[in-house]
């Protein structure tokens, strides 16, 4: 099923599990799938910032995002399609769209430095991947350098039906997402799904604002998934005690560099994946970053009995 | 006193309360000092980034300066001078030293992109202010674009002896605490005091991973200074239990751009400073932010009595 | 009289000279202002980024305008005001219009990423330096980082009708003179002055692409001035050879960095200026890089007399 | 063979010759070989940024590096395999150096902001392609925001063996050349090949610096070829003589953004390629540019006989 509009819930930024020698680890990358599904993500989101993509080689990238595809079934699939070339760009969407996959995002490149510049490069990519491909849009100017208002976000979505969901991680961003569902309800913006990343550090209050859901790689990606629950409820106090137990962790977790080697020691340790190690060039934790994340862990399992751990050894 | 490497605690970094019309407002800068000192803070830094130092023209910022120095008393004042040339650097670092600073703040430029251009540009910052006046170099990558490795801290510190505090706002930042106090244990570079900012993100883990204290200016300075109290006496867990309780505020608060109408509207709240107004052109809170602000304070009432506040009217 | 949109011709850049000690060199000011007034050239631009700006503090910005203003007499002198904050821009400004500067320049702050900032930056100076201060604005992107598309330039041009004219340095630029020429012809944008920079390394097509003349420092303004002459006359031939001639130099005094050297060495040995020294800290010509420049007068002065020279001692 | 530092002379940087209907066209990239090589050039590099590399997908990438291997017989091809990820990087080197390429060239990401983040790239680039693959070290800060100082440079040139040139396109850069050839007289450095690029718009005065000669791609590369012969036989003033007569079009040609057009267009206008076409997405040049170039063409032509072309239709 393509992605469109109305996607809401959890689509988990998946990392890519390696054995420690480099290879890509099948078997962890199935029970992480079956993990994240089964936890009640609407989807995933696979090969993005987060996922290791640039370590990964064409042929790679492809095989992996079919597996994937043919192991979660129903649910959607995003895969991310950044590259630095139109070429690769249409390459890898259009084998990942043959496989099954939901739809693809897209992030700008970094010297995008005016709103015309900003419009002009989505409207190639979509030229690039074709219309009928349904894209998120990557709005994350901490790490992009490239800055979008409401109006140019507008803009690229009135333009480009295609567009049909916003990974949203400006930050601080809970006044746009307010200012495009205003768009929205005053007509001048057609309705476009808005799933929040950065870690979920702002889940709690994203929501309210009006997110359909989140879109983010935290370890607990089950707890997000009650967090959009309970919110969408209206179970307000629940949504934010539970985010509150969380919010240490998710900080820790949320830290450039060492964040993925975070969350991927925090899936190991929860049996998901076999092995936190990255594809070199990666970030190792130091054995204080571990005894810190320990300690994180076994605070959180007082509020949350999802993470008591075993002991280690 | 000379600020000098063995400054700890908090050194709280204090917005400049305004009235309405734009106009410093004196009697809340008294206000504002009185209430920082009496809740433990060892000294305060002002004209900071958050002091909205570049909307004071060169006379405000002396007179500012010596107003808080004047009462401060024995309390340290160090004095941001960070200034796009080194003809106004100088007019004001000599300027509050002449008035009785304890120090000044010096940040890097955005265009320094190589370690020559990083330590040479504290050499001239040194020959402009004179090497008798103590200085904090201010390390904050994501504001400033500049990369410090702790090779290039080092390289400064031994380079010039008026450095003698570090302002840490590296994120993630954890590793090069431990790194430079590891430089310091093997005896390649000698004492230096740690503050940290970021909002005091982080401030649970860095004490224990070597620092001296906080300089930042979370709208309870007067729990960091609990924090820090508790984190230099061993009690860890009261420690985190502390900062966990006020985390999802400083998380709100630390947002670029609206966080420091969080903080004043905080402060104002709790009856430190008349107004959160900023000078023009400044940012307000919108209605729904507020009423975030409002609900998170409810919510950090029930572990921190600080925050129980009078009903708005 | 202060400035409009009717300005045509050469305001030259003006460097600041210094004695070798640091100290403002007068005499030199002086003779400098009456050479380049002598030369032709319609006004002067001081404290731009070639005048050291950052090097003086408020009071020497202050004094030296107004030496130059009263020493200019009707030529237009346009000061550079560019500040991190507006109490120095409203400052400065405020200043040296009570002086008798006819307007003033304002560049963007490199942090600037979308088009409605770079339009509000805009706004937000004028209501700093006031309404009735005829200003400048400087498009450079790359020194500035900011990119304003002809479309952003127009609504700054429409919404600030004290915007009087454009400093023109972006690079590639010339179809950025014809779009905004074409704007003005269409009736969508009112007319406005457009001087080129960037060493004048375009001028020669600049002009028939609609530009008013040249502002930028080469040091050979005598020329900058018959090549303006010739354009408007339209002699396309002589002024092509007159700029093909003064290209070699013209480029060698672009380079960032020992640019303003390279211009600072060749007005001494004009005898325009005493000493080519810059204020600390400075960039000084290398042995090599001097006979460099001395090689580029010979061939020069073959082409143009002006460029006959004494020998060095 | 394979690159040395011993390389020396003209290594053509070299466009992707396409047809309007953004096909490879083979017979002009046959055409185009043929006349660089006809024209004294050393070698080739091929797939840079101005060859339009993103453009092409893996398969074009390897397939148009093979054809220009083959035919290009004992000529020494260069292959650009910057890539946004070790996985890209590796796959396209590994392929070229297969089919025969004589090494790679690898720049730096624009996110590298102190020394040790530099050289580290570097090393991490060594172990994705293979110790011994002979890569081409490119430093243009300009376009890539990377500051490589000498010192940096020695220590990549010295760590790694396979490091045998330097693309120097550092913007000023003239004392980069001296300070590198000072490592190497002193004995700090090993040797080094380095070649000049940004246009050829120092390389009058870079050859006397010590450059080994030009990697660029201006359209009249023959010119560079005499150029460089000239400075290596000491006719200084013929080599001035000759370079400043093309300077008014390479000046022209350096434009970021058009410039790529401009190099197109007089290539096709000399009969080397078809068509000036660009893949999309592309810069056609205006019809006032057009002229522009016709009319620097003919000024030249003044000079070299080699820019007298047919007239227009």
């Amino acid at each position: 099923m393509p992605l469109d509009v109305t996607a809401k819930g959890v689509y988990v930024i998946a990392p890519t599990p390696f054995h420690p020698d480099g290879r890509i680890d099948e078997a962890s990358l199935d029970r992480m799938t079956d993990f994240y599904l089964g936890a009640g993500c609407d989807g995933m989101t696979i090969l993005g910032v987060m996922g290791e993509a640039p370590k990964l080689d064409g042929a790679e990238s492809l095989e992996l995002s079919r597996r994937i595809i043919r192991r979660a079934g129903k649910a959607g699939i995003i895969v991310g399609v950044t590259a630095p070339g139109f070429a690769a760009m249409r390459a890898l969407a259009q084998g990942v769209m043959e496989a099954g996959a939901a739809g693809v995002m897209i992030a700008p490149p970094n010297h995008l430095r005016n709103d015309d510049a900003v419009v002009t490069y989505y409207h190639q990519a979509v030229e690039a991947i074709g219309a009928d491909v349904p894209f998120v849009l990557q709005d994350y100017p901490q790490l992009f350098q490239v800055q979008m208002t409401p109006a140019v976000i507008r803009r690229i979505v009135m333009d480009l039906p295609s567009c049909v969901m916003l990974k949203h991680e400006d930050w601080p961003g809970l006044e746009k997402i307010s200012a495009l569902r205003r768009f929205q309800a005053e007509g001048s913006m057609r309705p476009l799904s808005i799933l929040c990343g950065n870690g979920g550090i702002f889940l709690d209050f994203e929501m309210a604002r009006g997110a359909d859901g989140a879109m983010t790689g935290y370890a607990f990606p089950d707890m997000l998934v009650d967090l959009v629950r309970l919110s969408q409820a209206g179970e307000k106090e629940r949504a934010h005690d539970l985010f509150d137990a969380h919010l240490p962790l998710i900080r820790y977790e949320l830290q450039p560099g060492p964040g993925l080697a975070v969350r991927k020691y925090v899936l190991m340790r929860r049996g998901i994946i076999a092995s936190d190690a990255q594809r070199r060039p990666g970030t190792a934790l130091t054995a204080t970053a571990r005894a810190e994340v320990e300690y994180l862990l076994q605070r959180l399992a007082r509020h949350d009995a999802r993470a008591k751990l075993p002991a280690l050894a």
